[in-house]
């Protein structure tokens, strides 16, 4: 048996996933647990990477004509009853406000006082509050569309979390908008879904699928839920964002109404959409190695790190004098929409120094010594390579390649998991292959399956059920790019005319 | 008597300061009322003004080594009890969440169940939770310092509230700090304040006294609490910033020790420093006038509205392709650290539309029409200067010359502000002339009073709640720049050494 060569990770990816999932967050110094249940905190070189998501993503928003606006944390409860399913949606996971002070009790304890004459919801989601704003701003056609994102924190309590997959209080943004007609919400649904697999792709480097999820597996309240779905290394699945046309279910249930050009009153039609941190649990599990995080360079936390090194105290002065000038020459540099964002790290910890930088996923390591200056060369690491290949690059050069180098990254990091997702989808017509292909062959790594399915279903939600209590799998869309064929449904055999992404998930 | 001016506003700041200040907010659309006791909605118009402050501030922030990261909505009940004062100061205003679902009772309403063990208290401020962080986080003085910034939402339940100015939930930045010295510590408090006082003079225009508050009025749990205080158009003075130097009060209260070069456990020394959305209530208070809101340009929504004008159909085309062009020229502009922002409102509503910008306070309005387009000339209105006050210029001069009238804009905003708060600033040394300069004069017209008052204190809290009582007046800081002058309490007349200011405040 050949010994697996040492890793900065343990366990590595193919020893327990999961585990090695909390491990990466924790080498990379991403985010940790909060002493409040199920809440987490994201620490800076997390939280650059949802900065970097927000800023991403918003100026594609825009670029579609919505615009930012901010609504209460607290929904009166009365609000959330008024959209049936959507309260039966969400009625388990609320957190509720029924206090407004703190008294101290006759033993000098703190304990709630001011009991509320009607309790207020932490939102998990803003429809019937936002609602409510939209039914008072639309009178006229002319009012029409309204076109809202709100970037907040949301609450949803969960009874198992895992950092950034699942969250009781997590970061998102959620679009809410307003039109005069059917056609006209059903075109904004699908053009932010647009938006969502563009962001996902080209920034995070996620290859992902469009598609639609079964009336199971829609948004509660929703007519219509179109979303994205992405392959882990584990080869699951997970949903990275989600557009929902909401036909007039919430127009009539916050009574957004409006005059149409033949002066009639009608009820409007809304969508509504979202992301979340989450995103960063999808990338941390789509590019990262057993030596740590991997991070694309377009949402990475910074692009490069310097490490002076000098043994001699005389070297001092002229090693970080040369680090410090190159810093300055890069951040001239723009890449993509921001300047190269230079770390220096001049920390006399020896070789720990370059493994943390590697474990944090940086895209480009530079070290930089007496000799390196004297040829005014760099030592140059890429994260996508192995964490001891390293070539030297005359300065020069690499002010003038570095971008680039970002970009071959970029779109290597992309390619591979493109590849993996290709490599681990399967046509399965068979029910029994169908089931050995979603059944672990090594009872000792459970966690590993077999990726995607394209298989035919009969639109029958009791085979949904029938398929997910046996085995656990989904499905996770039926995809735009289908291509209409016909076939047996892979649980019950009947006719189907095209064929839909089963996979286990997140 | 001569006929006041038609204005935009009803009722004008002279007749109705507190009802005036809630028109500007609905005639220029930026915020309103929620149905959620306290919350306000903030609408686009008035959000883009949040998302400037956030980047012009996250950036001065950077700049300065602060990283961003993210800590828990929720506080458990028994961290806010760590530090005695800090509980005291804000018991009183927590909305307490209590529960963790909802269900259904007999008569099928919603109910909510799953009580917590321990309550949670939505932070009203983050010292406690993020206090935990840093104690995990520090073990050595190589650790520190510990520079951390969070643009968060938080929650102090208010009876009496007004947008912008005192709701129950706001939008803020709160920065914490640790240290290894006390000195590194109060010079980290400086420096923020300094990052305060310069953004909002320099982005919102509004000249800021920088000084120390009395120990009345400290941060709960502060050792030393700095702030900046601006002069509204009441001339009543509004806190914009404040940077605590807390020194190791929360650093005991949350166990964050670090062993010294020595090899000594020490506490921390640590600060926090906070901002919010009672900016924007400053912003407007600050600049706007009986006909709207008027934005700096460094800090507007946006920059300029183009108005096409065209009575022929047959104009249309020609008319808004000029338009187009136009917005296209000017979007290639940067104005400081954005790009030129156009709006172009090509609605057919008449002599309103014009108006609708006045009110909404865009630095810059141009109207195009077929005579402008013939002679390559804009009809340019400047929103510092008359309403009706147009000049029209060749277009090529307008986009050379753009970005210089924003800045003569800014600058005259500026001057303006600082002007009035000069003229309305007085040394009283009398008790009887100072009780007299804060008694309103005429009893239809409570609201305007006298301004800032520069008069000595003996330094005795007792003097300050007399004068409290009596005059609703308080300390609003010890100025930084004081001049060390002889003198006897306003109050008491017992000796003083340096005069304060004193003003009725928001």
């Amino acid at each position: 048996m050949t010994k697996p060569p040492k890793t900065a990770i343990t366990p590595i990816r193919a020893e327990d996933y999961p585990e090695w999932y909390q491990q990466i967050i924790k080498a990379s110094d991403l985010a940790e647990k909060s002493p409040v249940r199920g809440c987490m905190v994201i620490k800076p070189w997390g939280y650059a990477l949802w900065e970097n998501i927000v800023h991403g993503m918003d100026d594609m928003f825009k670029a579609t004509g919505v615009k930012n606006a901010y609504f209460p944390l607290f929904i009166p409860l009365s609000f959330l009853e008024k959209e049936a399913e959507h309260v039966e949606g969400f009625a388990k996971e609320c957190a509720v406000v029924t206090h407004h002070r703190l008294e101290k009790n006759a033993q000098g304890g703190l304990v709630p006082a001011g009991e509320l004459a009607e309790p207020l919801v932490v939102r998990p989601t803003s429809e019937t509050i936002i609602g409510d704003s939209f039914s008072k701003w639309v009178s006229s056609y002319r009012d029409l569309p309204i076109l809202i994102n709100q970037w907040a924190n949301v609450v949803r309590w969960e009874m198992r979390t895992r950092i950034f997959l699942r969250t009781s209080e997590f970061l998102w943004q959620e679009g809410h908008t307003a039109h005069a007609t059917a056609e006209e919400a059903v075109e904004r649904t699908h053009m932010m879904l647009d938006v969502y697999a563009r962001f996902v792709e080209n920034f995070l480097a996620i290859p992902v699928i469009r598609g639609r999820k079964t009336p199971t597996e829609r948004f509660p309240g929703a007519v219509d839920t179109l979303c994205i779905e992405a392959m882990m290394q584990d080869r699951k699945a997970l949903q990275a964002g989600t557009s929902h046309f909401l036909g007039q279910n919430f127009a009539v249930a916050s009574g957004i109404r409006f005059q149409n050009a033949r002066e009639e009153e009608e009820f409007a039609w809304t969508t509504s959409w979202g992301s979340s941190t989450r995103l960063i649990g999808g990338l941390i599990m789509t590019h990262s190695d057993d030596d740590g995080l991997v991070l694309p360079p377009r949402i990475a936390s910074a692009h490069v790190v310097l490490l002076p090194i000098y043994r001699a105290e005389a070297d001092h002065q002229r090693v970080m004098d040369y680090t410090t000038q190159l810093a300055a020459d890069l951040r001239t540099q723009r890449y993509h929409d921001r300047s190269i964002q230079v770390e220096i790290d001049d920390r006399d910890i020896g070789g720990a120094r370059g493994w943390d930088w590697v474990k944090k996923g940086i895209p480009l390591r530079i070290e930089i010594g007496p000799k390196d200056i004297e040829k005014d060369a760099l030592f140059v690491g890429r994260r996508d390579r192995g964490p001891r290949e390293k070539t030297s690059i005359p300065r020069t050069r690499f002010l003038q390649e570095v971008t680039a180098m970002l970009d071959d990254i970029q779109h290597l990091l992309y390619e591979r998991a493109r590849m993996f997702q290709e490599t681990h989808t399967h046509k399965l017509d068979d029910r029994k292959a169908f089931e050995a292909y979603f059944t672990p062959r090594d009872s000792e790594r459970p966690e590993i399956h077999g990726g995607f399915a394209l298989s035919h279903w009969c639109g029958d939600a009791r085979c949904e059920k029938q398929i997910k209590e046996k085995l656990n799998v989904t499905i996770r869309c039926i995809p735009m790019e289908t291509i209409r064929e016909e076939g047996g449904c892979v649980c019950c055999g009947r006719p189907s005319s095209e064929r839909v992404v089963w996979a286990k998930a997140y």
